[in-house]
């Protein structure tokens, strides 16, 4: 679900550069012992359960160093995965698997690890209309990978970046002399496609964020208490989203609240890697 | 402890891509509030108990974006933290504050959460002679700071790359007709200043890397137990690695049993991120 | 009022990038004839009539070969110029000052043209509350400055790029199967941060649009008459673009109907230059 | 008529970064909306008389998307176009089809704007030995594109860049001491494959210029008159170009005075650009 | 020999940088006079004995400008070659060849040259079991290829960069106040794959080197006499390079010392091109 | 006299590339037993007699890795040195000096190398007015700076790649039908600003190459006598090069024939380095 043009223009990029950063020059083991290409093929094997994410960009490492190399498989990224499966065979020289086998691993763990945390929290929130929101608490140069994903386990994106959303904080709000002439500033300033959002610390906050026109409230480090007066007293006047301080335990509570969002940083600062390995690697 | 020389060639390029990455297309919330500059300062506070890794990426950030910016502190990389700590002081355009408050932590966030899981590691291995090692498994792109910070927690570095270090695998030696073979060749083919590393799976194969003249023996996957019989067998006629389903409960054990290295790749694929944030923002 | 961090961050490329396209191997006249530094002066000259945009980038581009280079002047991008006025006195290496001129004089040259259509326009709206838009209709690769330039001159930045701003057009339509179905996938599939806008080409398509939540309506190449009459519909229950063969008589009488912006493609992509020169060389 | 290696070293680069501009992360519309791909056609059709240049940077663009991109046409760059004429048929994935439509109509709508003006410009030189020529007052990073515009509207290119043409201006002669020193040095340090040219604004210093044996004298800013005395003087000794404020109007009278030839900024610079557009966008 | 993962990740940037550097705005003279393509062939003969590398860049220089370039042959690198030997066909677009041509000589030319020295000092240590190293004396950005060519005269590498190998020299010895110390350094913070090597200039140095267990001991500019010395105190203890002022006359006295390795820099910095050409090019 | 411009524009990403290169992840040696800055001097000896060229790039080598490098020296490129001789004084950070000081030196030794054997070169044609022209045989991504050593050593530069100057060779001779039909294509279609040369082998040609109007014309691997002959038919009429198999014997029969130019590829294809030395390192 990476389209061709996406993985053209912005992950190839980063594949690219992952690869030379293991290979400065070259791989001094298999060029040592494997002096010329050989066909074959390894499986993916899953170690954990979880949900997985990254297939194509596991498969595209291999083609960035060999043209032959091809990966099949039946499953799709956003399925979920048991401790054992068989995920799929890949094919192509030896020697490419070889070089390629742990920056491809270190991809695909690392998307799997945030697509399954995502997922497990997703959960708490079944049939509520409540959605699980990423932050801008990604890895450094790995947000669009890392963001997508998100939506692979079921969650959904905040803004991307500092440029494509408006995100008024309370240094703004300092800065501009309050709420609604920062919130004016926005209006008059920003490309006029962009939602207004305001981040709110307590119930005074809320009810100028309000009075401003804000499209979305943010909820901020408040307490379940606070946060149910705060949707009340919005009444749908804007979407609230809530953040700091998210922990599974609190997923249900606020979705009972009828809180729209739900922004959570650990999806993707502190998600475990999901185990996978390349095994039984064979002359085709 | 980054050389002046590393950051201007390595590092720099990461964190402006890193800023481009969030500002494709500027801040549109911040040049929407604040129209020109402001000199200003903020303080960095630890959120919780740790070690702390990337302080003078975290200031390199900000100064990359504003030739004003400052950072005052009296700690250094690899030093403990606590919870409600002051690190350190910012100072500079609050513009360039406000910009590059999220990518300047991310950086650091997660440099310190490895580096905390780390120097927690080191500490069971406290008073023994073996030594903590990362691994290849680190995040695609940040290897660098990846690895500086294990060495900031006390651990060790492992080879850099598959250009750097020789470590014959499995599938290296089914290659090459079997271990002293595969010895034979790396020893003809590598550079000459290369150590050669030889992965070996039960006694049998650490028998035979034992004759091939393996350098260092990485016993993976093995039980203590047979770790214990190949440390008896190998008799510091090579450097000992163990590694494989490695955590914590395992590793004084196997300290006791004087192998010189254990390598974890949870370091650098599953350290949940150390918590900091920027506070009090005033004018200057 | 271009920050610095985005000047850093994503204008001195383009600016470096322009200078080595000039120059890729040296200017061959200047290093003939002039063997070393020689500290100078010249005057930057206004030519015609308009709106300046780009001076901050006019001084940046002699700054990237001369760290002695300087511009003063006391004018700021978006005032009023008239023909013969002197716009500043740049100093610095006279061969830097002649190496850089032309490269200089195409950025200013460039958006200065830009921001003068756009104040000649933005004047025709004068007392109504609809805004000029700009278009994604730019130079390649210069799409940065030219909707900088858009709002030196008075005008308004629609969304910068496809990632930015979801825009529903007739294929999108058809493709969905109707743009209630389309307005629903993008609302579950881009960021919650993301207004939707929809493109209609006449009053049933306007019904829809509204029926399905848009936040935005753009009503394009339809006359004025069947904007009148979507402006009675719409009633202020979705924002309002007008699009399309705009021309200067046009505007007043949308303005008039009080459509909230209109947008013009012309702005970016067929401004003339806004003629300037640098006269009066001398040594300092 | 870009040459296949021309495309692949110097054009795609500007392709793809024009592509990464509009795209830095996905095209949020279509990807919402389109969740597979879609084998699909579209029709270029132009909507104003015209010469047509850039059909394969048209193509070329969304062949870097998608493998699987044709454009298929009658036509090549250079020839008239007329208002509702269909260029070609396009095919390819109908999600990059969208994606890249706008990027691909930035270009040929540019270039073809400066063929079309250039041919109307070259017009009025017909029967004379007069060539019309570009000057360096192109657009910053696409001059490779815009001088190829002006080839295929019939004018001729000047020097590309600082690096391969020796232009000798006032503030160069001033710098040497007198055209016949400054000639003197260019012939002296510049590769001997270059022909030396003079800038000159009136007759004594076409004299001087003569004297001191330049290849090709420049006619900046002179009246009809003192050219005609100027191309009198020079009797065939050197090629003269004649240069500033040009206009449709001087053209045939500079080419009755046989000077060689006229080059006129305003080609590149402030030709608007020819309308075209993608329709008809349908499943194959 | 090159793997297709080197060539894709490492070698193709500086081809392609090399054919920029060469046709930053097309081949001027190819372009004029042949206005399309034209398939043909042209034969790379050789015009000087030697030892051929660099045949899979000379093949690839021409695939990187036009898809249906092929090289046939039936050579590998490594190989002897006589002057008047018919290399290999070259087949393509002729003009892809023409402008392609002096490139892909430029590469061959050089790498061979530098095998062609190698394999010419190689064959004094016939017999013997020394080997044959290159240095870090490298043409800047060009040194994978160069070491390349060493290996494929018969040499043996050194380390390839400042990260990959720990040479300790005169100034990291009195920094660290002795060579104890400084080995102690070494293999406290180096990476544990590291071997230490330690470069001694007299007898003394050498026990210490010795005594301090350094793996390697590079004996620097030391006459005959005291390497022989030199050679018997470490008495198999270390492996021993020998290094400055090599030169073809003591390479044989070296060999029969039994000396492990002999550096010499000459073979990169000083190796005259070996002569090809492309010759015959006709239609194909 | 590489301007300040053509350094921050052209020469400075070869000069990062270069210590990129040899320090992909630092100076493992250096790091390890310096674990901070520490000011330092060291001095620059020449260790064999010859002209010098590349001071400015061995500066800023050290620069771009530490802001407080600097390089002391009366020198300047292109004067002549001697053996033992100092050349001056780098001082800055002693581990950037350690660190920076094989890529400075291979930089200068190998433009040293170049500039003192044209100038040896240019010696033979003392009192002529024949010229020593380069070649495009340099070392890809060297050929600015290579072609800067020519000039510091007294040669002169032929065009500098195939974009600035035509050279018809006979395969253009043969594609265009005959050496008048290449030229005047040539004259259509390039640059103007650009001389034609035509490469002859043969009386005959050179006949032809004088018809058809050539600016210059190349006597390509042509005896001495014949030489004679055709510099005596051409009579002046068009500037004369002789090329192919120049050696230091013919030089001066060359220019007692008064030929304008000889060009030679063996001065930058095969020059052996000028060595120096970084010597006497100590703190400051």
């Amino acid at each position: 679900m990476i389209s061709g043009a996406e993985m053209k223009l912005n992950i190839d990029p980063i594949l690219v550069a992952a690869l030379r950063e293991d290979m400065p020059a070259g791989d001094v083991t298999t060029e040592s012992i494997m002096r010329g290409p050989q066909a074959g093929q390894a499986d993916l094997i899953c170690k954990q359960d979880g949900v997985i994410a990254g297939l194509p960009v596991f498969c595209r490492v291999f083609q960035l160093l060999d043209d032959s190399a091809a990966f099949a498989t039946d499953l799709e990224d956003g399925q979920a995965v048991v401790k054992g499966q068989l995920i799929g065979v890949l094919s192509g020289d030896i020697r490419s698997i070889l070089s390629g086998e742990r920056t491809a691993l270190n991809f695909l763990q690392r998307l799997s690890g945030i697509a399954s945390m995502t997922a497990s929290m997703v959960a708490e929130l079944a049939g509520s209309q409540t959605k699980l929101l990423d932050t801008r608490k990604t890895t450094p140069n790995l947000r669009a990978l890392e963001k997508y994903a998100v939506l692979m386990g079921g969650g959904h994106n905040h803004r991307i970046n500092l440029s494509d959303g408006v995100l008024i904080k309370d240094n703004h709000i300092a800065a501009a002399g309050g709420i609604k002439q920062a919130v004016a500033l926005a209006r008059r300033h920003a490309p006029f496609v962009r939602k207004i959002e305001v981040e709110v610390e307590n119930l005074e906050m809320t009810v100028e964020a309000l009075a401003a026109g804000a499209d979305i409230i943010m909820l901020d480090n408040m307490s379940d208490e606070l946060i149910a007066e705060a949707v009340r007293m919005i009444n749908s006047a804007a979407e609230i989203e809530c953040s700091g301080n998210m922990n599974r335990g609190r997923l249900r509570k606020l979705a009972d609240l009828r809180v729209d969002y739900i922004s959570m940083g650990a999806l993707t600062h502190s998600a475990p890697s999901l185990d996978f390995s390349l095994k039984n690697l064979r002359q085709a």
